[in-house]
């Protein structure tokens, strides 16, 4: 049942809702003495944040971090590190209208049918503004990972039809994603997603997109053989993020119709290293990371918030129709970049850990000379 | 670390490898009064057994369930269940040549740096052979969401290009399912899959799929509203089995380029209940069980293990080349059916189990009179 | 390593330290529609602040609880539930004394081995402070418990000498131990107990105690058989608060001294229902309990912070003395009583939820006709 | 409700009943590169055994295990090690009697509470024999700690009245605990309690008594700073035990009514290094240990079995009388050493690893050079 926990060994605790006082995140299992402060948090709010462009929402929330604890002179100290970010823009508002009804594409009745009642105000629980505390709790994951050498990031590969396939993954940086509003690192498909979005918009309407992600720098051997593989727990930490409907790694599904021997990654010697030819297989083999930069791809449904009337059922089981006024987000995908981020981040920031407390010695070998957080 | 538990308040434990004396699952959570015996696990793992048909590997094991403990009188205690599968086809062999070299495709190399060595007989640990622990503990799941009127079906949808979309996922039943060693509903498509896979075979090569999954008769209300969604957690499940390389549930991929306007599922009512017009969410909004059926589709890659030589690396960092001999399968598909229907079982039994401990009174209100395990 | 949670199923998680901003709880896996604000929280947390009585620390905190999230229009969502009680009195200090010494009996030399350094202001995370957080979860559970006729109530039985042992422990209730400000519910032993902690106090030292918890209308059924006893849920319950160093339930270690025929509570039949004629389980056979009165007692040691001259070693490895000045408890015991409740309350609470997801009609037969939480 | 794992980062999971087929433990999270066999879990396991010595009962079990997986060429390979031990004694018998009725001081009557039925083949999970499991898991712990120069022993102190209190806890050997089959290295003391348990059979009766545990060794800085405290978890460890009724670390109970200036442990210097002049805190300070040898007492009840007529209660709800009959310990110390040794180094092993994911540096400060499993 406590489903607001997330991580073995590094994990995040989240509460908050759209309309509550704000999102808080507790950060149990923390390594001690990483500088850290409001300053490392806040780029990445500010990247997941409304009003930050034109191409998104236009509700304006400042989103400011505040630490609570776990922090001692600018350092950590290894106890829980909690976060608070304070709901600024909570509109007063009439509810009579959507609080009988259920919007279609939102959690509106499934949350109703679970707990018998629901808070009406937004998504409660299941807005996207939740993820402020993944982001929080992901940009300790980040400090850790870069002091071990990996990078986390994660651009706009497609909006509706706009399609554009990074040739190279690994290359991308955080800067070509930062370039444009759309967070699509090439300026051509970011300039026709844009106008996308913004036609979509005019229309009262949404789209839907996709996102990549690649992690590099990633040693091999983070994983476990079976449940807690880290395809299985980035499938999962991917899938509970509002509105991905999607998750494939390496080749993916195309892996449904190719051959062995075209699917299958060579072993090779690079650079005095033992490497794969070719990336089919996403930096992961048998749920283990191989060394390989991890490479993955997340569907992301169009927002289901719709400033159009559309037919709908009631609470008391009558048909009738809704008209979702407010402001919303016409694509997902902009904003998305850091919330995908943060959650990979948490997934390879846990797994380094379990990693070193079971096999100390292929750790140290991997990052000799210590001064690793 | 202990990455070989599955599940919060339903779990699985389990151990075992391809060569060693056997595969055993620890069930704990257990409603006590379950009619249950071997008669209930062996179907499920005759469904999953090497040797079945002339489209899987020809490695023969009988692989039979001996319960350890937590059932008496025939039914379950509520106390843990062990279930024991011996390994029986361990031929004595000449590892000299793999022990040393890397299987590409195969997570030699990847356990080799995770933990500094391996079990080179067979896959060990990451080996699809630890699957009988989970499909053994998910045959008990099974009987529980049986006495809740929930059914849980498995097909093969693909096999290389050849492809077969049900018209409606929820009348694909087991009969279908069992009629052909491919496991794919559709007779035309299933014999074009079988031809495929033995000419594959004949090739030395294997060849990907991808399969469907529906759970029918899911009550509304099952998930939690964050980390913890359905489909978060079947996307981890799913990509915790050998083999799966992508997850999608509803439209998934497809929601990448389609409007909101179309991919919102209307809200109507009908034999007196709510239900959507549409099932574009495969079942699950906000990541919590909508009532319609669950459904989501697999990407399994072809099997690594090829007849033919090809080129790798060895321990010592020199480039060879290893040619694995053995019986495998040229299509993971056919026996993939049962070890999806354990793990997606599992989910939705745990989820089960944490919603009656959290919302007891929407949980009578669903399942009035009592008299479910 | 993240060891901020306690519970499987009704869970809190905590962050906080004795100088931070404040301390925060978030409790998991609430069961939705309850009726809970800041009034149900402030009473065990005034019962808990310092500077209530005379008998206790002059440190003045109000320890106002602020409930952040999960909780709509007066009643629990079943979302988690965030609370958050800022620090008021954080006095600057001059800390260059203390800061590279080691306080005999405190955790400076401990957390200092752990962490490499520690945060020097007050106890940091291993001040008592910390339990803030665990009486704002604890109120919750308590609700929860009180819905199904259970009552938690915790006493005061030792300060030094003075021993007090109730004739009935059942009989004790909440307004006999707030009559006091020793929360002994015994006038005569109370004063005493007052006298000797005003003693301490004008000598500058400190003194130990114990208290006696007892929980009554427990059904019969709560715990499980292995790990996860009651018996061994509450002793890790009790030893987790600081300070504590024994426990013991119904005979405790006079069990190491009686025969088995002295010892076996015989069953009886009372009232139409089976008990024991005696309760010298404490409430607890094979972990589980048996519908008696859960009776247990914890020993709990004298103030460390003496304000007297002690020798000790400083982080450079030389003997050194310290002073501790401050404003503390002379005896722990007084305030002890809401802190051992509201672990009691988060043990049973989770047990009982665990108990209705395994064992629904047990659960339903203990409590027929629904409508509690 | 999962209660049958034990251990976060080190993690047991066990099953079996004293009448089932046997009894099985998966231990998850193994260090690889251990020399591991069944040759060193027998002896823990023969200590443990019924009918080593006249003391015990005579029950006839060879009580050998086998290990299943998770060991390759004599060394652990870092996936879940699975050991199963039969049951052999599974004497057919006429349970007529027994299976309507509450045995008094046994679990009978709270299993059929909890599980609405019970397996009265003996106790079924709630029998010692469980322990086998624990004992199994911990020979692996205990060679990690070995490998970290940790030794952990444990000794009968008491006896009903006959009671030896250790001058110094930290000398006492495993040698001279087994040199007696009481396992009281007093040799005047154990010829004593060897005659009191004689004598108590021949009355048909059965007495407690109490152990100490002594772990040292340990380096400063194991342990969490709030719910997962080292003295948190032993005492959860050792209550989790059958028969066990209290714990206390250090002083214990001697500490309500101690003074703090009494209490208090100063720090000196000794050889280089920091320490304590005395060890009343019993080796952890804050929860965290502190270096000093960690010192604990347990009281364990009197055999509830008694091969004598008693009164109690049936199903039915009708007042009866009960013999037991079998063979039983009259007393059981003398096989309680090596159950909770093992318990005492799965705390311990887990601590360690979970101290070396958060606190690499720390953690390679202690045990420069590596090396260690």
């Amino acid at each position: 049942m406590p489903g607001s926990s997330f991580g073995h060994t590094f994990r995040i605790t989240t509460a908050g809702e759209s309309h509550g006082v704000g999102n808080v995140v507790i950060i149990d299992g923390v390594p001690p003495g990483i500088p850290f402060s409001e300053d490392d948090v806040q780029p990445d709010l500010d990247r997941r944040r409304p009003g930050q462009s034109a191409l998104v929402t236009q509700r304006q929330e400042a989103d400011k971090a505040q630490i609570l604890s776990g922090v001692f002179e600018g350092k950590t100290t290894g106890t829980p590190i909690a976060i608070l970010v304070l709901n600024e823009d909570q509109r007063s508002k009439d509810y009579s209208d959507i609080s009988e009804k259920y919007r279609p594409g939102h959690a509106d009745y499934t949350f109703d049918a679970k707990f018998g009642f629901r808070d009406y105000r937004g998504g409660g629980r299941s807005s996207v503004r939740e993820s402020i505390a993944r982001v929080a709790g992901g940009s300790l994951a980040k400090k850790i990972l870069t002091s071990h050498g990996i990078r986390v990031v994660s651009w706009v590969s497609q909006v509706g039809s706009v399609i554009w396939d990074a040739p190279d993954p690994e290359a991308v940086t955080l800067e070509q994603v930062e370039a444009h509003p759309t967070r699509c690192p090439d300026p051509d498909s970011a300039e026709k997603m844009a106008a996308l979005i913004k036609q979509l918009r005019s229309e009262a309407d949404s789209i839907g997109g996709a996102a990549m992600i690649c992690a590099s720098g990633v040693p091999a051997g983070l994983g476990e053989p079976v449940f807690d593989k880290v395809k299985a727990d980035l499938a999962k930490a991917m899938l509970s993020i509002p509105a991905v409907t999607g998750f494939e790694y390496g080749v993916g599904f195309r892996a449904a119709s190719m051959r062995g021997s075209d699917n299958n990654d060579l072993f090779i010697r690079k650079d005095g290293a033992t490497h794969t030819a070719t990336n089919n297989h996403g930096g992961m083999l048998g749920g283990i990371t191989s060394g390989e930069p991890i490479v993955f791809r997340c569907a992301v449904k169009p927002t289901s918030s719709l400033a159009r009337e559309q037919a709908t059922v009631n609470r008391a089981g009558e048909e009738t129709s809704i008209l979702t006024r407010g402001r919303h987000d016409p694509c997902l995908l902009p904003r998305f970049s850091p919330i995908a981020e943060a959650m990979t981040a948490l997934v390879l920031c846990d797994h380094l850990l379990r990693w070193r407390a079971q096999c100390p010695a292929q750790y140290q070998a991997a990052y000799p000379g210590g001064g690793r957080c």
